[in-house]
């Protein structure tokens, strides 16, 4: 069978609605075509899936058309679990092509990206053909990632700005995906280097390996905006998220996987996975901020606006806006710091919900009761040592809703 | 009209004293052929522009047949502005080819390098055309640079160590630059990327982005010098100048325009914008020397010679010779040290003009108060946490005409 | 003359047999034939040389084969010095065929890799012809290399694993190799690069330069393990080895060539040359384990197992296992560190030879008298600014037959 005869954007509605209407149906979360990369050696494996559009919470429309379409080709979406993959077939693409008749016309820049790709894989059906290259992944549900198509779903979702950072489970992502070496955008299996080094050596054919690991660069699949630079493609993980205007210098900088801006930052230290910084912030030359798996017991760490972490500091625990970390301290959830009383008043004018013991002349915190504060100028004292806490010099916009 | 009948060098001279002769006439400070690459939407958008050869005050002749050449052409060149940029075109290739003639035989290896250029471009010309990718660009005198190709001649100037670091004035440059994605040397347009995003990932062409900037690096322009290593070509943007001998490793270290070395360096860390380091001193793995735009209040860096940057120390005031900041120390312009009697007296050996209060035990200084001095050792005391200052070991040769 | 008539192994164990018996044999501790890229300009120079296959104390029949191959191709081996290198020519590979003759079927996969790199270069010898490309390489003893090809073997047989780190004499290599730029895989002189650079830069064939040194990158030589991932290949030398499980990520990590790990390690930070480090531990994110040129007096530094460089800490002593450098922490060989009473006692249960001054309440050590020992805690006091040792928490295992 096959879907004919839609040639109005009303019989594209209607298509739309009954095959919403049928028993069990669900609207995905997330869904897309993907052209995948699969194994040298075991072409059953997929090393890596290339979404052209990613939809999240959107384009349910074009969702059911894709179920539609591959209903009339004979493959059943099963709804019951979190996500369902299957082969791209030219059955389907001639289908949804039909569904999508009455939009192939317009469908060109940004309008009607769906339509765009499925035009593209039926070009490709009708020249080199469709293999097994193209695969088609919905997700019905945030659940744990069991495929590598659903894994790189949810890091699009990331990095292209449509899912929040720390809003998607990604667990298990890591047993999902293969580490695999990366040659110009292609990934190759280790075991395949290894069955082939003899000869490619022999040859001087042995590729150009940028680097091994189970994830691909950020760059390989994002395009970001026209005000964003990432100086070293190295620097930032796929699944990462970058606002526009942030910077990435190429020195000691990485932006991990679920960690990234969002606002412009300039960023010359490292962001690990789990940490957000927000507009106006300045991760500085070397500056680290920890994350869940490295030194802050769990605690994601979130950094707030127009915030400076100084040049090889090190910081542990969510920062409020407005606030100094100075060059080459390092404050993590147990480190003891003293803050004048004088300080403390100050301090609470820009956190009314900061408390203090009256007329302790100095009092000394642990970094975690610091916590998210705003206008907190972390120093080291260098002349007894100490490590102390003033208002910073940097300006704190409170909400006045709140406030 | 055409130039012709320049058979002798005797005949080269007068044309160019002619031509300088005119009225308004002015020697370039700088001037070049540059082939460009242009924005694959928009191609009136120059992108990059690869000079082969780099004139920085010199070669007044070649520029003054390059003016005969363009008059010749019908191009008139605007001696009024502070740059003129226009379109490489046959004509004028042929007249500056027939001006050359003398010296056609002897342009080879080092000599006659603008003759080579005008060879090879009459050989393109004869062949695939010149198009429209190649530009000539006079600058006649140093203001705020207008057009790609006077930004680009402006970084190579420094890159080629044939202008001092922070002598050109660069004001604008970052307004003037795209940024862009670079892949394997090319410049290309984010919106034509994503223009043709859909196409270029279900076909798996999508290109291979190394980074995402308004600056290329360093060395798809610049062959360093013999015994210079840049073990990563990302670390390097650029308009930095690298003094032969430098060898900039891969950890931390970065190197941005318009800073660098000035003779052999050993860099593992990170030289900001404005700063430069002088012959035989290290920095260190990860050490980080401020730039004007992060935390020196616009007060540019200068370090010494012979002085040593320990591993993650971050100096922000300038140092003398024979300096040492211990390894994660961070001075910067307000950071409080204390010098006792007897290493004051010592420090005073190696820099005269050091003034200290007699009789004191020891005494406070803030970092700029120390700004430049030679022969100076930061220390932390582990014991009290203090921040002292010593006359350090490392020899400081002082000029014997000044002292 | 040539080797004939091998049909049986008991054939070909008597050549063997035959060969080591002559006057002056000597097993070769490595050996291997060799791919080499030669200069552009002068051909003369080797740039670098690619193993398919590297054995090091093995594998004595094949290198008793190939130097009966030699003898039968009319090349004499030299026993007598330390290496003895010559190119592999048509005669050399038909004679080593002859004799590997009864192992050819059995040669695929991981067996009898000489013979599978025998059998490829005949293969070649009969297609293009083996040119100058391919050298063989016998090292007798292990001396100051004096050809690339020694040089790299050596560094193949570290990075393989097949030499224990700082295990092989390295000495004048540096001087050995030439100065570089790469260009995908390939070497390519400096001096070529600038006579070319006019014509290149105006056709727009300016090679793509990924960096320039004397060696090359790990990954352009070495297949790592399966669960091996090195993010950014920029980030370890060949020559340096990694033992299976090691992470290193791509922020400010450095791993140099004599430098390593002995089990899986997460590296965050910069391992230099002559630097090891154990099992489980952590070099974390810009933490700079210092390397006989860089401020440990010679002094190679190995880190035990299961211990953990906090971000931006530094350390220039050897430590055992189970320690902690907190981050921000440099701990070099003349550190003051206090350490109380109570905390010696707790040290010296992990640490039967630990000594120290009973009945002290605090006591002051030096960072090398602290070398090696296990279970150490180091902290900066931020009330006090002093540095300060403490048993650490991590888990220290004793070896039970040693103490």
């Amino acid at each position: 069978m096959a879907i004919k005869g839609i040639e109005t954007k009303e019989a594209f509605a209607k298509l739309v609605e009954k095959t919403k209407a049928k028993s069990g149906y669900k609207d995905p979360i997330g869904f897309g075509v993907a052209r995948v990369d699969r194994g040298q050696l075991t072409p059953s494996k997929i090393l890596q899936a290339s979404f052209p559009v990613v939809n999240w919470n959107e384009n349910f429309g074009s969702a059911a058309v894709f179920v539609a379409a591959l209903d009339e080709a004979g493959i059943e979406v099963d709804f019951s679990g979190s996500e369902f993959v299957c082969d791209v077939k030219k059955k389907f693409v001639k289908n949804a092509m039909a569904a999508f008749e009455p939009f192939l016309e317009e469908a060109m820049g940004d309008a009607h990206k769906n339509v765009q790709v499925i035009q593209h894989l039926d070009f490709i059906a009708q020249n080199e053909g469709l293999e097994k290259d193209f695969r088609l992944v919905f997700l019905f549900e945030d659940a744990a990632p069991k495929s590598v198509e659903a894994v790189y779903l949810k890091l699009y979702a990331l990095s292209t700005g449509k899912a929040p950072l720390r809003s998607l489970n990604l667990s298990g992502a890591f047993g999902v995906l293969e580490n695999v070496a990366w040659s110009m955008n292609v990934p190759i299996e280790l075991a395949w280097l290894r069955e082939n080094e003899i000869e490619m050596k022999l040859d001087g054919t042995f590729p150009v390996i940028e680097g091994v690991d189970k994830f691909p660069r950020f760059l390989q699949h994002v395009i970001p905006a026209d005000n964003t630079r990432i100086l070293d493609a190295s620097k930032v993980r796929m699944g990462a998220q970058l606002a526009a205007g942030t910077t990435v210098m190429p020195g000691a900088s990485y932006i991990n996987f679920n960690a990234g801006t969002t606002g412009p930052v300039m960023v010359e230290g490292r962001i690990s996975s789990s940490a957000i910084v927000g507009a106006g912030s300045d991760v500085g030359g070397g500056a680290s901020i920890l994350g869940v798996l490295s030194g802050t017991n769990g605690n994601p760490v979130s950094i707030g606006k127009n915030t400076l972490l100084g040049a090889n500091s090190v910081t542990g625990i969510p920062l409020g806006d407005g606030c100094i970390v100075d060059a080459g301290i390092a404050i993590l959830e147990g480190t003891k710091v003293s803050i004048s009383s004088a300080q403390m008043e100050k301090i609470k004018e820009v956190n009314p919900e900061f408390e203090y013991v009256l007329g302790e002349e100095t009092y000394v915190f642990k970094g975690l009761d610091l916590a998210g504060f705003h206008g907190l100028h972390f120093r080291q004292d260098s002349i007894t040592g100490a490590l102390k806490v003033f208002r910073s010099q940097r300006e704190v916009v409170l909400n006045s809703e709140l406030h």
